[in-house]
């Protein structure tokens, strides 16, 4: 049909249209360009397939278009790419309750009963952040208490810390917890005074005797979970996201947005272990679904754990737990087992590595398989946190991408020195001698283990300093980015670690319109602005999906 | 873009070309109309988003259009649809060997051996068809002898009446079968003579311990074989299917081809249990996808068993087996909850219930449920085989749609018989029944139970006498259908039990044109004839997917 009409289109003498549709001047425009370096404007016009037509310079002749918006001179910036995010983790935590506003048990019970009753359809009820401390309770609550609130369904909401979980007494019931359920090891089951009787309150390692009776979302959930955390996602100017460890239920949620049309975040998923790609994926990666909205990229594996909890895997033992190396989560033979067969597949591995020995493992597998399947492979290496200096190279060498995410540096930087002692710390979150070592980055958040906001990421990338602008001058700040490389981190460079490059990420003609208007210009912000970047409107494929007003 | 560019032609002055782009001319066109009747056409017209733009009668004015085909004079009727069909069953038994036809076991040691060798990927060979009496072997065939033609994978061949398996080496190995693994109950596990070493071949209950170490097909080969099954339908004219079972993993194969463009089959798919289905499509049936090739209908439940096996749920006991009714699979109280969740979320419940006391419990629970849940809802129950008399008028009372199979009425009569006695028969397939108190037919195969071919199905629907003739005159005549009343089942009324009605299923204008040319005329054929029917082209939305030539 289009082919016929274009063509009698073109045999007729009328003027032939611009193909633009929607203008959007006056605006501070700017993008990472081909070349890597800023590159500024002040129009953008969008063709009605939503992609860019063209960009604008002050003095440029503007095209005849259908509509025209003015920018109002605000400052308009790629739409913000999360390369290491959670996405339906995301979106089932933004839908549980969150009590870390309450200052009293009354105004907690309060919210709580309020909560359960605007959701009815929730077989269980949860929620996490409630401190007895700071509501001056002197004690535990009890299920007692709970059940004040919430008696229909089971409630089970953890504590601040995540140290601690509150149940209701269905809840417990759920779950078997009895007087005579005993104190598992490195657990302790809260007990009313002067009984055995469970008072509701599960410490520790008895929190799994809890979480372990609460049924896995399902289909409809997972799709209200999905909606939320696209909304909290553009809220904070995030367009596309990488999906780490993608599940067969995730996936067909998002298909489920794509079929109804509802889909308007850019998901490139990296399924969670071989069998969900497989089922998701068959034999090779997807195409481009829903105009460049989702893709299944690769598969998402883990070496090993995290330094937190002293799983991250090192050379020598923590500083702080000699003795302990942490450990590996696959042997090195079930790595390039799997790495062989997802690179015959041509899907693209992604691989969590926080420890040195874990990085070494891992650089060395794509070392050796990296010869048998030359081309294009973007081996990705998630969080390469703690990287031995004499590993550092191997990123460059054969095209690794380090998915990095700023915020852990900041977040974990006590934690680290701690765990690794000083002495150990050359290679940790280690980004510019990444980037001299001709390695490339994409960066992320990990949300929901941190925000996602990318405002805090960009200022940590740059500046090393958390949001109270500790350490002054920034830790290890040899390894921090420029502002420009800390952009193009969160928006072409995390595009290209997806090969998602050509179709978003930057602002340029033939890419998708994926843009965010805000308040200030985030190459110019002093750190302490650039955090409280303020997002006024998120577009996708050039339509807004969101309007801070 | 379209808009606009349509907004430009009609500006200009250019003649407006026609919509049509395909005219097919010079068919014996028939269909069924929009009152059910036959209708018939000389011509045929499709616009290119393949749909049917007119049909036209000799005489009418033929428009103009891009292409011009010459239909040679030859029969076109409506796509075949198949109400009831396994279709990854379709295709992964097409893709295992076929052993029938071999007359020697070293003919088939040769087959197998070339077969291992064509089928380089499968990690297991399997297959079916041997038999060791027609061999003149006098015994049955060894593992050893199995070896000798493939001996680098497992290999298990089921023998011609299913009652038996043979295995190689390695497929023993896999299944941890040793001279020390006892006969089940219920079945033997052949031994060497003189030994206790197994000899490779498995009977009855014994093929169990080897079938239960047959891996699932991975989803690469749920490619191989849903492509497969793709090619199996067209070639017997089949264009759509209602699929009964779908579960994640066929539902993934047919997304796989969808988004790859080599989906040509139309799927009305009804997933296996409410799991399937919540999983697949969350809280409502999803959308047609695909332009009209794939949708997520509803659910497939099963009442009970079937009567071969005496598992069917009889409201008397068998007749050769005093004393058994058959069970149940569900109790009455778990069918009206499925129902209502069903009901609830506008999916649509297909029920396999096949006793006289099966289809009453089913009958039963839609009559109550169906007070709560008005509107167009559809309910289908599957086979309908044996219906007590008194319970046939609630099929038309709640518009429930008798979803059935005309050649398991000429397969099954005798065991039938048999099973019920002759007393008790009346509701026995009872179709024309079943239409003159106003219920609803769909006709379908089963396959792969029984072979897919419909113009089997059409002679069994229309004189109810197998291949040879047999019953002369056709077993209770009484229920057989008009030949237009058995092509309705296979075409518009196969679509309107799928909520497809306009969509596809008739060769009238705004349908897809899918459409089959055959050598002769299925209504006027004799019953011998019709059953010889020559399939030249199959047409799946204006393309053309199967040729005979």
């Amino acid at each position: 049909m289009k082919r016929k009409l274009l063509a009698a289109l073109l045999a007729c003498t009328v003027t032939t249209p611009a193909l633009a549709d929607v203008l959007i001047d006056n605006v501070e425009g700017l993008t990472i360009d081909d070349n890597g370096k800023v590159k500024r404007f002040s129009a953008l016009v969008i063709d009605d397939d939503g992609k860019i037509a063209q960009i604008l310079e002050r003095g440029d002749k503007k095209p005849q278009t259908d509509f025209r918006e003015d920018g109002q001179g605000r400052v308009m910036i790629p739409g913000l790419i999360d390369a290491h995010a959670h996405v339906m983790g995301i979106g089932i935590g933004a839908l549980t309750l969150d009590l870390s506003d309450t200052n009293t048990l009354d105004e907690a019970l309060t919210k709580i009963r309020a909560f359960a009753a605007e959701n009815e359809a929730r077989p269980w009820i949860l929620g996490r952040g409630w401190n007895q401390e700071k509501w001056g309770l002197g004690r535990f609550p009890t299920a007692a208490e709970l059940d004040s609130a919430v008696a229909d369904r089971p409630v089970y909401l953890q504590r601040v810390d995540g140290h601690a979980g509150w149940a209701n007494s269905l809840a417990m019931q759920a779950a078997g917890i009895t007087a005579a359920t005993k104190n598992p090891s490195g657990g302790r089951v809260e007990r009313l005074p002067g009984s055995q009787a469970p008072s509701g309150v599960f410490v520790d390692a008895a929190e799994e005797l809890m979480t372990r009776a609460i049924p896995a979302p399902r289909p409809v959930e997972r799709d209200l979970a999905f909606a939320e955390a696209q909304r909290v996602l553009h809220r904070f100017g995030i367009t596309a996201v990488a999906d780490m460890g993608t599940t067969i239920e995730d996936w067909q949620a998002y298909r489920r947005a794509g079929d109804a049309g509802t889909l308007t975040l850019r998901i490139m998923a990296y399924a969670g272990g071989p069998e969900n790609m497989e089922l998701i994926a068959g034999a090779r990666p997807s195409p481009w679904l829903y105009e460049d909205k989702l893709r299944l990229n690769g598969v998402k594996l883990y070496m090993d754990g995290a330094l937190g909890s002293r799983g991250a895997w090192l050379k020598r033992p923590y500083a702080d737990d000699p003795g302990n190396t942490g450990l590996p989560l696959m042997t090195g033979a079930q790595l390039r087992n799997i790495l062989v067969r997802a690179a015959q597949g041509n899907f693209q591995p992604a691989i969590h590595a926080i420890g040195d020995a874990a990085d070494a493992e891992v650089l060395n597998a794509i070392t050796e398989i990296a010869e048998s399947f030359p081309g294009d492979r973007r081996w990705r290496v998630e969080h390469a946190q703690i990287v031995d200096p004499a590993d550092l190279p191997l990123l460059g060498q054969h095209g690794i991408i380090a998915s990095m995410q700023p915020v852990h540096q900041t977040s974990d930087r006590l934690m680290a020195e701690a765990r690794l002692g000083p002495d150990r710390l050359e290679g940790a979150y280690a980004w510019n001698t990444i980037l001299s070592l001709g390695g490339r980055l994409a960066f992320g958040s990990d949300a929901p283990v941190e925000s996602p906001d990318p405002f805090a990421g960009l200022a940590a990338a740059s500046t090393r300093m958390d949001a109270n602008g500790q350490p002054f001058g920034g830790w290890r700040p040899q390894d921090r980015v420029n502002r420009e490389q800390a952009l193009a981190g969160f928006t072409s460079d995390a595009a290209f670690a997806g090969f998602a490059e050509g179709r978003f990420g930057r602002l340029l003609p033939g890419e998708r319109a994926d843009f965010v208007l805000v308040d200030r210009d985030p190459l110019l912000a002093t750190p302490a602005e650039l955090r409280a970047t303020k997002v006024l409107e998120t577009w996708v494929g050039g339509r807004k999906v969101y309007d801070a007003d």
